[in-house]
């Protein structure tokens, strides 16, 4: 099913943000997803698995979490990563953002948003949730992150979590945190742990060399993926037009 | 897609076992699959299991373990089970007395096996593996239990395995006990943790009264055998017949 694709920019966090919007074949209205990129920013990777939901049948948007920018320095990267996991109200400022330029697209089903995201995308992903975002799901991938106590009961909509096994910057003290929460919280929640996994497991560039603890497991990724179009196809189903 | 069905008997830890063997359609040869049932036995939803899967086109055996009983009393059940937990040889004979029934049917593909069980019957068919049978999936629902030292290096297949989080019988601790020895042993493992989930909660005629614990989780459930289904779709698919 061929898909219509468009670079969009808009403003948040003080920065013009570069996101690419992939719509699928036809002309009604479908269920929408936002994907969130890694800590490095929006690369093409990401912009492919729009277009992989597009061609499913969702209108999908691809998020900026930096103005457009690519930190292949791990340094700069961390530098500008981890003030904004620290900050829930500029995440959610990101997201927010995001969440509008798809609402603004006509072809999106106002009633039926997802909310998917990696490492720093997955935490904006959540983010969302905790702020009352009516979304039909959240995934994330990598960042089982905490928030703000309370917050999580505003959650209303099943959360998909995932994470390798030996993730260094995910350790099982971290999965707990993020899962007494979920529970706490009486969120309808899932946690998959892909065995042998490291950080950024799902990301066929990113070089191990890098970073420790991070590295591309072939397997896990497809799985990932799989498991995150079973989470869409389960909360909002694409209903083919007639 | 109609199936057959049949009772099966053969002999395993000196009792007569009474299996149920459902048939896809056709006569070609199948991916087959055993299932093992819980600890209080087989019983007619886990034989409606091997049903769904014989019309997704596999050959299946829902096994028994106990020669034909249902034990309705938890204390019963409980001095029944515990002592075959702790007798790794003793699961694993009811285990090969089962494959060698589905192995004896012709429709069988002899090199596209999978063991799929819950509780006492995810044990028995992780001890098949640890024993070294050639499987090409391992399923497990609420049962991650540990093997014999060492034994687990002999697990080849991908193992995916399912808990609640508020299971009281696989609690946190048996689920790092069991991850670390698939991680040791280099086994290609996942852990699916369903939030809120109590032991059992895949069986809706569980009586959430007879044991604490033990209470049926809808949802979760759903998500379980759709995910059982995912394996055994990414490990033996069935090839549709010319």
């Amino acid at each position: 099913m061929p898909v219509t694709t468009r670079t969009v920019e808009y403003p948040a966090d003080g920065l013009t943000m570069v996101g690419h919007l992939a719509l699928p074949a036809g002309a009604d209205r479908r269920p929408a997803v936002l994907i969130g990129p890694e800590g490095p920013g929006l690369n093409d990777f990401q912009r492919r698995r729009a277009d992989a939901l597009a061609e499913l049948g969702y209108v999908a948007l691809a998020f900026d979490i930096n103005g457009g920018r690519w930190f292949s320095d791990p340094e700069e990267m961390l530098a500008y990563v981890m003030p904004l996991l620290a900050d829930p109200d500029r995440m959610r400022e990101i997201g927010h953002a995001a969440l509008d330029v798809l609402r603004a697209e006509p072809r999106t089903d106002q009633d039926r948003i997802a909310a998917i995201g990696y490492g720093t995308g997955g935490a904006i992903a959540l983010e969302l949730g905790r702020d009352g975002v009516d979304l039909r799901a959240i995934g994330t991938i990598n960042a089982v992150t905490t928030g703000r106590p309370g917050e999580a009961a505003h959650i209303r909509c099943p959360v998909w979590a995932a994470v390798g096994s030996e993730d260094p910057i995910m350790p099982p003290a971290q999965r707990e945190a993020f899962t007494a929460e979920m529970q706490e919280a009486g969120v309808d929640w899932r946690l998959v742990v892909y065995g042998g996994a490291q950080h950024a497991f799902h990301h066929p560039t990113v070089d191990h060399t890098v970073l420790p603890g991070v590295a591309y497991h072939a397997r896990h990724a497809e799985r990932a993926w799989h498991d995150v179009v079973g989470l869409l196809d389960e909360c909002l189903p694409v209903v083919s037009p007639a």
